[in-house]
């Protein structure tokens, strides 16, 4: 077993574990991956609670959503991943989570606008809280193949996109590394915080 | 002293523990059982912080809920644990918590209706966020055979119940183990607070 | 220095910071103690966090509040110990803290009604969530004597009380013992968190 | 390397870690910094985690904000630490946090007004919860020379100020050690979950 494979299962595993104390991987819901090379990932595999992983709740799999590993199944919504990675060589880490304000915001919204917070700047590329960064909501389905077709035609359109909910089931957010889409999360969650509240007071 | 005993007793302390954390089982609320066999459970004894349980805070009990071992009294609310293990042998344990939103929500509402949530796939048999969950919601009462007569018939009434709650008294669930029974807590308070925080918004 | 003493104070250094960790002793405020004899007890110094106390956060007063170690200034609210410890030779334990509702709802209402709930059962007496239970609000003052004697005399009138709320100020409650007092803290933070989302869903 | 800076790191280290626990310092948001002596200051590093800080996330810098250390750039925002250090040589720490109160309130409000809280006693100079304490907020810009020009010119003309806010970027506070400004946190935090909940129950 590679070095890297062993460091990216570690971060992933510390990973869960923050979430988990956050409450925004409950149950089994979430799944997360890590590129291990051109042609493959570490994936958690399917059933796993997030919050609780050890060595044995990942596999190796290659960038079609094919297990390298016998008598392993991923996650149900690899494609979700893959899609990803084959997309653009540069992303290293795809990570989903399942809040509750993610969940919400994502049934009373058609989409998430941020604007005027400097956190906004955890984003590549963000430069000032002036820029206006929209997340995308995308309607839920069980059929994930046609779900990540219209993730990826969306962000041919719209490459400057870091991050998309779906209806009722929460985050996909990615980037270089596990430590950089760790922190669009925790910025992320912190901006779904403010506009949730920030509704509550509109009303 | 069974290996089985005694390796429940240290995932119902566990579990205790994270509800603790949560803020699930305030003062001496709540109450945590599994099945030992076919003919008696494990539950906790009455007036235990479980938050705080060690091996003394159980007592092997019969399934009509009376106590085996001298000297130690079984919560108060065993007759509702009981009714689940006579009901159905697959049954493995029975989880009731206390937590905020339990408590409001049943207050609030004549039921809880869960529907459009990608993670009622924690429950059994729920393959789509498109299926549409309900938990019932029976008034309070201090004459726990009466209740557990209640539950009994609207169980035997709606077979797919997978939980339900006490007004302003918080939350039952079941399953075949204590980490499934775990997996049905952390879905359902997740869903609670999302059922909480639409209320408000819909205000 | 005597075993009770010692024991005594590592329950309250314990209950700190479980408060702490709960968010109801920001910055320097609260007070904590437990009776000693029938002439003394033992109560946190002024000016401690209460979530980091260690064995210098504590003195020896007597029940007019007067310090019996020298050099040491007990907490500024000492006279509302005391009064609680004169009023009734049971009493072992009182504690203040200082949560975010128990701060807002003693600036919104006359006093805090509390009916149905099943966690009323956590107080002494109480046998059922049909009891009704009324947590009076004083008005704030830096006269500590003058609150005193005003608490003194409601408590005369109105001998079933459990706890109190001070204006803008936080909560006390007592018990025979420091964990009876915590059961009593943790049940009310409860209800606090109960009638505040209720509050809000009346709107 | 002296003891005080070696004891000042370790103890932004833990407000770090504090901080973290509550959410406060969300991705790589915040900084914070302590005077080493009359001409220089330690303070945090530019794009660090500042809730898993070690050693190597600090630099020495002088006054001006100039780095005393050779390959390390101190945090964009150091302007608005050594604009504090210079006004008065009192100030011994400056913390800049970040949590979704702060950002939410700086967003609605003009300034956040607090009156008739006991815990503004946590502030210097403070003895009733009968004062009244008037938060600044400042709009919020990249230019980091102007925005602590505005606040040392608002500093002059309201010298009892205790923290302000930067719109939709969070607070800055300040004391004459550590342990006097996380308690200013502590208490500030509070209040602004506090002034939140009245704003919600206002509406």
């Amino acid at each position: 077993m590679s070095d890297t494979l062993s460091r990216l299962r570690g971060e992933l595993i510390a990973a869960g574990q923050f979430f988990h104390s956050k409450g925004w991987v409950p149950a089994t819901s979430s799944n997360f991956s890590a590129r291990l090379g051109a042609e493959d990932m570490l994936i958690t595999s399917s059933g796993q609670h997030k919050g609780r992983l050890d060595d044995n709740g990942f596999l190796r799999a290659d960038l079609q959503g094919v297990s390298l590993e016998t008598g392993k199944r991923p996650s149900a919504e690899t494609g979700l991943h893959t899609v990803m990675y084959r997309r653009d060589p540069a992303i290293g880490c795809v990570l989903h989570t399942h809040s509750v304000n993610a969940t919400v915001l994502s049934m009373r919204l058609e989409e998430v606008v941020l604007a005027g917070y400097e956190v906004q700047k955890a984003f590549p590329g963000v430069e000032t809280h002036e820029s206006r960064l929209m997340i995308p909501i995308f309607p839920n389905s069980q059929d994930i193949p046609a779900l990540a077709a219209e993730v990826n035609a969306y962000l041919d359109a719209h490459p400057q996109t870091v991050a998309y909910l779906i209806r009722g089931h929460g985050l996909y957010t990615w980037g270089t590394t596990v430590a950089d889409t760790l922190r669009h999360i925790e910025a992320l969650e912190f901006l779904f915080e403010c506009v949730y509240r920030q509704l509550l007071l509109d009303r």
